[in-house]
């Protein structure tokens, strides 16, 4: 272990503690895991921003590393990579993590907006009950709609959707991880959203034999199966 | 000069022979500019294909680098960095090379084919008059239209591609290139689609204050404005 006293990690939960479901989140979990850091993660809910004031601002994941607090899932894994370079490099280099900015930069705005309209109002169910309004009153105004009719029609949109991972699937047809041979932080960042899919919706995102699946499954299995013991589908 | 003896380079060109206008050539010219090798490059049209029947496939770019003959753009620049490792490296390190996978693929299935719906059909009036009937039936056949249909209603649709772009302005917004401070191969990948708009095409993919089109800029500046000299609007 790197450090002897853990880090803690604010980290979005549903009604069940144990059900973390940010995608953003998870990037970090792996991320952790990956450089062998100790850590306590807090359940967070939405109607929890208070305990997370002292960050700045008012979205998970936030870390508090002694005492230092950083918050965004991109400054939380820079963070990580320079405070403690003995340990596995999270990018691999100076060019990696430039070029793994691209990757962040697609999963935020093509695969996790894309996610959303698949899986926002499963949410819901799974959200302990004080999060519950706000949410749907929160992203009824971000989406313009009501979340119902967001994720309506899912099974004729879902080609749509598995033809907008043409780039994550054609690089895992060629090697096994985003990463090469091993993963990276660039794994971490697009396994979060289908991770955050899983851990909150039963609805397929993906044909069983895609080959994003069965990198999906290899993800599952890191860290003595990290992700896969989180609840989910 | 790494070599004394030049590379030689198939060129995809138009009627005028200084007219490269392929986005995979370009991305190879480019490259091999960043490793400060010599090449002569013979312009070469799709007519040509009994010249590079040696290569074993029948696209450009090809190279022959003494006896060495390699084909499509990702090998020959796995092939360089591999065989020219005193100059400076294309990727980075083995991380950022694997990374760099993630950036080809989407050029190739999102910006590129997104691209081409734009400025396919301005590619006939540049090309060799031997040229024409083959490159119109040949692309009839693949976009299961005429080419008039396929690049049609291109004011109405712009907006679309530029969101398809997000991922790259969201990244060139963070840094001034995807290989971070100075360019790195996945510059060289995402320039050449632009490269090639630019070589045949006067239509505006991008708006002025788009991030994207300064860096755009910065590219052509490069190597002594190696790109910008090459015919184009």
């Amino acid at each position: 272990m790197a450090t002897t006293t853990a880090i803690k990690m604010y980290d979005l939960a549903g009604a069940d503690p144990n059900r973390r479901f940010s995608p953003y989140c998870w990037r970090i979990r792996m991320a952790l895991a990956h450089k062998h850091l100790r850590v306590d993660t807090i359940p967070w809910r939405y109607c929890d921003k208070p305990a997370i004031a002292h960050s700045g601002q008012d979205k998970v994941p936030v870390i508090e590393d002694g005492v230092r607090v950083v918050a965004d899932s991109w400054a939380i894994a820079n963070y990580l990579e320079d405070t403690y370079p003995a340990e596995p490099s999270l990018f691999g280099g100076a060019a990696a993590r430039a070029i793994a900015r691209f990757v962040n930069s697609w999963a935020d705005t093509v695969q996790n907006a894309g996610i959303s309209t698949f899986v926002a109002l499963d949410v819901v169910r799974h959200l302990d009950p004080r999060d519950q309004d706000y949410f749907r009153q929160s992203r009824a105004k971000r989406f313009g709609m009501a979340l119902e009719q967001f994720c309506a029609n899912r099974e004729a949109r879902v080609a749509g959707l598995r033809q907008t991972l043409e780039p994550l699937r054609m690089t895992l047809k060629s090697q096994p991880f985003l990463g090469g041979a091993a993963p990276l932080y660039p794994d971490y960042i697009v396994f979060g959203g289908f991770q955050w899919a899983r851990t909150i919706s039963d609805f397929a995102l993906l044909e069983a034999d895609d080959p994003i699946a069965a990198w999906r499954e290899r993800m599952l299995d890191l860290f003595d199966g990290l992700a896969r013991k989180n609840p989910g589908y």
